[in-house]
């Protein structure tokens, strides 16, 4: 049964969001901004680097890879600048060398969000990080080797793990 | 650690999404289901079972794990049902044991979704698979030593990689 082709409207104007359907498929995307960056890295130290904030969403704090919105082309070399940007933001760690991994859909059924993860190396600590005024982000860096059980009690405590978490675990142990 | 949610308002109602604001964060729930699961699994020939479809809201075939809408309680009993239904709908295989491994958002910047893995095993292939009607749902069964050249191979030729994939990897190899 094929569903009728009514082409794609938007049905609703956010700031940030706009809600569009597609052929009766409702889905949601950003209206600021092309994509956006994880960044994936261990210290010299061998541990992971990650974050912890509050999202109002889900309503919780969240354990996450730093990552930010992408402005502009959304090119590879885009990504790579936007990634050491998001990185001392968020974290005070700039890095020597940032290399494009992968990009993909987070939630392909509901929006039109795709996410580039890149690997950062070399890292040096140059500021305190924590996020621009907007924001309050704790920084965690976890020894990769405890990594899943420090996950396990973060939940144990009522903190969600993002599920890019593992995707990002999965090339640091590839 | 959680705020409450003040300032709560639907700035859109669609038929299976709805745009909320919440302190002046936007950002989209689901309004026909409390959740989904994910299935990750590998045959009984040690081949990860995938699936590929086109998705609407990024115009593309995408490669997934398995996956469907949860509908009622959000339990984690509720959750092995609905994965035993949704890998035989579109895989035609069932299982002898599911076992929950974590619950997570997805975009947690930008939606309420929450989506459970679970770990099928003991598969026994009894349908076709393909998904429901309005489905149209490839089944592939990749080497789980050949799935990274396999997905770079996708990419080649188009194919968008959800990154729940890598989630699910990293359960696998652990």
């Amino acid at each position: 049964m094929s569903r009728p082709k009514t082409g794609r409207s938007v049905k609703y104007e956010g700031r940030f969001l706009r809600m569009v359907d597609v052929d009766s498929w409702e889905f949601v995307e950003r209206s600021n901004c092309d994509g956006a960056v994880v960044i994936i890295s261990l210290t010299n130290e061998g541990n992971v680097l990650l974050i912890e904030q509050f999202r109002p969403p889900v309503g919780k704090n969240i354990i996450e890879f730093p990552a930010g919105l992408v402005g502009d082309s959304g090119s590879k070399e885009e990504f790579e600048v936007a990634a050491l940007r998001e990185l001392e933001e968020e974290t005070g760690y700039t890095a020597d060398k940032v290399t494009y991994l992968t990009i993909g859909p987070t939630a392909p059924g509901l929006s039109t969000e795709l996410i580039a993860f890149v690997r950062a190396e070399g890292l040096t600590k140059i500021s305190a990080g924590g996020g621009v005024e907007s924001e309050s982000i704790v920084i965690h860096e976890v020894p990769l080797a405890e990594v899943d059980k420090w996950l396990k009690q973060k939940q144990d405590a009522g903190i969600m793990v993002d599920l890019k978490v593992y995707a990002g675990l999965y090339y640091l142990n590839k």
